[in-house]
């Protein structure tokens, strides 16, 4: 396993500047977003990744499936617009050779993130699960066709209502399994799974189904705005190194990515921030 | 079933307030906190409920057992505290008649609700769940002679640093089921499981083992204090008729408590609070 800066980590910088302080601290992998793509543009993304000898360990991301559970025809068209959205971010993975298109499923129909709840929005989250996987079905050949790998990111169960009714790496498993291991995989974020009772059976049952490992910290208390609770490794309460011998045993040999949102480390020099990563790395995840 | 007030969710009320409102709105059982109870004495408050003809459908709580997982002699005097004091709740328990003591098994070693994390705490968690285990071995025999049965809590996994190292039904069932089904059972709160995946299937499994069925909602947003992110039923996204009518299904006959943390419930005239738990118990809860 490797270090790989995933991109969010240094927000200020554009792609250009991500890839070069990739380089230049010695780094073989980055994780790209795709706002950050677009920004760029995608051929001259791809190009500067390629001529930096740069491997793109995932593409951030698609996902987003569970809008069709609306009902009626906003549902149909919702769910419609996902698919398309997503078929674009496949094409993107492909045209950028990455390891993985990591996909954050959705969270209950027509809950936002950070917003109030609206009239209308849908509490069947047994629904929503429904919708992801009748998506799946559509996207996961659609992936194959292009080389590109769905990697499903079960996310911490705070995120269920807005973000993700994908909450354990056993339901991720249970949404892959049916697929081919070259079309559709698992994610481990420390962040999200750490607390997991089942962790270690569930990746140990993944094997090769992992196609991402990302680290950071869960950090406590958390502050006001929970999506910013991410932090360095060695600033919260997971302990790595179980985690990494698990996903090591299990058959992962790709990049670690590093991602972390938090206001502190946005606001921090890009630089510095990949010098601590890479001390943290070495002294907190790496085995 | 029928609906139970939990008097946390009424927490301006001293016990005997409480008892009264409970009376005076038609509930036939209250849940108690050690803290109230401790304030109006033992002997009173348990001669106040049975005097008002109130079942006690909990008893809040035991708990906190993982502070052994701290190294040496302040490990072990830690455990030994915290089995002394889970000792004297099964104690009372036994003398209000309860139906069950809630157990919040604790976080992480050391590390404490709202409190940024202290040197020397500990990353073990799955050495904090081997404690909760250990101290369920003493506990449950102790319980069982006085004829009060545990019920073990998970907690949302959110909680999992500083409440409760126990995040799933599944989870609770696994320490649960080497005991007497009236030794040791299993709480179904909402708020903390409603996101499982499994829960459908911990709940079928349970049977019997359910001790305690607790409703409220879980908030979005949530508030910047995290433990305050519970609110009535009907104001944020749980569904509750599914979980409701599996937990029948179970064979789950017991009182329904509501158990409300939340700064604006806390804040309202205890009385209007009894009326809408009432009417929200009705329209959202109740099969």
């Amino acid at each position: 396993m490797s270090l790989s800066l995933n991109q969010w980590t240094t927000r200020r910088w554009s792609l250009p500047e991500a890839v070069d302080g990739c380089a230049r601290h010695g780094l073989e992998a980055i994780g790209l977003w795709r706002e950050k793509v677009a920004e760029t543009g995608l051929a001259r993304s791809a190009k500067l990744v390629r001529e930096a000898g740069l491997r793109v360990s995932s593409l951030c991301r698609g996902g987003f499936l569970t809008a069709g559970g609306l009902p009626g025809e906003e549902g149909r068209r919702a769910f419609a617009e996902a698919l398309d959205d997503n078929r674009r971010a496949v094409d993107e993975a492909a045209e950028l050779g990455a390891a993985c298109l990591v996909m954050v499923v959705g969270g209950l129909p027509g809950v936002r993130p950070g917003e109030a709840l609206p009239a209308g929005f849908s509490r069947d989250v047994a629904g929503a699960r429904e919708r992801v996987a009748e998506a799946l079905a559509s996207l996961a050949p659609y992936a194959g066709e292009r080389g590109v790998k769905l990697a499903l990111e079960p996310l911490h169960p705070i995120y269920c209502p807005d973000r993700a009714v994908l909450s354990t790496l056993g339901q991720a498993l249970d949404l892959a399994l049916p697929y081919p291991e070259e079309q559709v995989g698992v994610v481990v974020d420390t962040f999200h799974v750490w607390w997991d009772p089942a962790l270690f059976e569930q990746i140990a049952r993944a094997g090769r189904r992992i196609a991402s490992y990302q680290v950071c910290d869960y950090l406590h208390p958390l502050p006001a705005d929970v999506l910013l609770g991410r932090g360095m490794m060695g600033d919260g309460v997971i302990g790595f190194p179980p985690i990494s011998r698990a996903v090591a045993a299990a058959g992962y040999d790709g990049d670690v990515e590093v991602e972390i949102f938090n206001a502190e480390v946005w606001a921090a020099d890009p630089d510095e921030v990949l010098a601590t990563m890479k001390e943290r790395y070495a002294d907190f995840v790496a085995l």
